[in-house]
């Protein structure tokens, strides 16, 4: 569907309590475990969308408002969480999380971005031109592909355990992902 | 991972408020759009689960426990909710979802089981012997299947939307479900 900011803003506005509501209190057995090899765990991926929420999405966007194609954008450090949030305690995380998504949200909202604005250009490290349409987009699918990854982590943990039920069970069998 | 039932229940006890976090009071655009064809749309899927939680898992361990494998499961029907809750709101479903939920866990707290009602075996129409504790695993990683489907549908209504970062957003190359 075509980018429409209330309904982007409706759906990353409530990613920080779909995540508390899932990981929050759960036993460390589900929020510690990767799938494997260097993969994440569930913790580490709320150390990356802290990251993001700190110096990514918002942070690209004021450049485009600012610079348009004239600023590449800084290309963002994948593993960068990995030093920041070392020995943050998941319950920290999700705080943290909470509050850079309310604070970045409110100062999106006061920009009053209109379909100009939305068409403005800037310059991705990797894609060239994009839009500031589709960064909020982006941004918005972002945070659908960690919880989808979150649901594919939490499933995998059980995926012996589920016995013949595997074969009917399709977040078993998501290859969505790289490695991480 | 064992099962471990405590680590079960309390993953199974959050999805509720997981897609109550998630789901209510989205926009309609978000909530009433499939992935195309005879594909479901979130609310559908919302409507599944409760189907499910009103016949399927609990009531299929209670014949374990009462009859063993000399019962086989009946069949479940995998469309039995889009008669059973067309019509009904959203927010409907997710109060009864919710509701059901909590009573199922209620009377599967209340048995008490141990590892040797754990190993008890049932009969699968499809798969033949499972076990309570395959059962319940499955409970648990059917509800992270859904929740991964989920995110995967709301991100599909913008997989044109995002651009060139199409590239780089796993959820929209998740290939982990059938078309429903």
């Amino acid at each position: 569907m075509e980018q429409n900011l209330e309904q982007t803003l409706a759906l990353l506005g409530r990613t920080p309590s779909v995540l508390n509501a899932l990981l929050r209190d759960l036993p460390e057995e589900w929020t510690t475990r990767n799938e494997g090899g260097d993969t994440w765990t569930p913790i580490e991926v709320v150390g990356h969308l802290v990251h993001c929420e700190r110096g990514d999405w918002l942070s690209r966007a004021r450049i485009i408002l600012e610079s348009g194609e004239t600023r590449t954008f800084d290309k963002l450090d994948r593993l960068g969480h990995l030093k920041e949030s070392a020995g943050v305690p998941l319950a920290g995380l999700l705080d943290e999380y909470s509050r850079l998504r309310a604070k970045n949200l409110e100062e999106l909202l006061a920009w009053n971005l209109g379909p100009a604005e939305l068409a403005l250009r800037g310059s991705h490290p990797a894609f060239g031109a994009v839009t500031l349409s589709q960064l909020l987009a982006a941004w918005t699918v972002h945070d659908m592909t960690h919880l989808h990854q979150i649901a594919r982590m939490l499933a995998w943990q059980y995926r012996d355990t589920v016995g013949p039920w595997s074969a009917y069970l399709g977040v078993l069998h998501c290859t969505g992902h790289s490695g991480s």
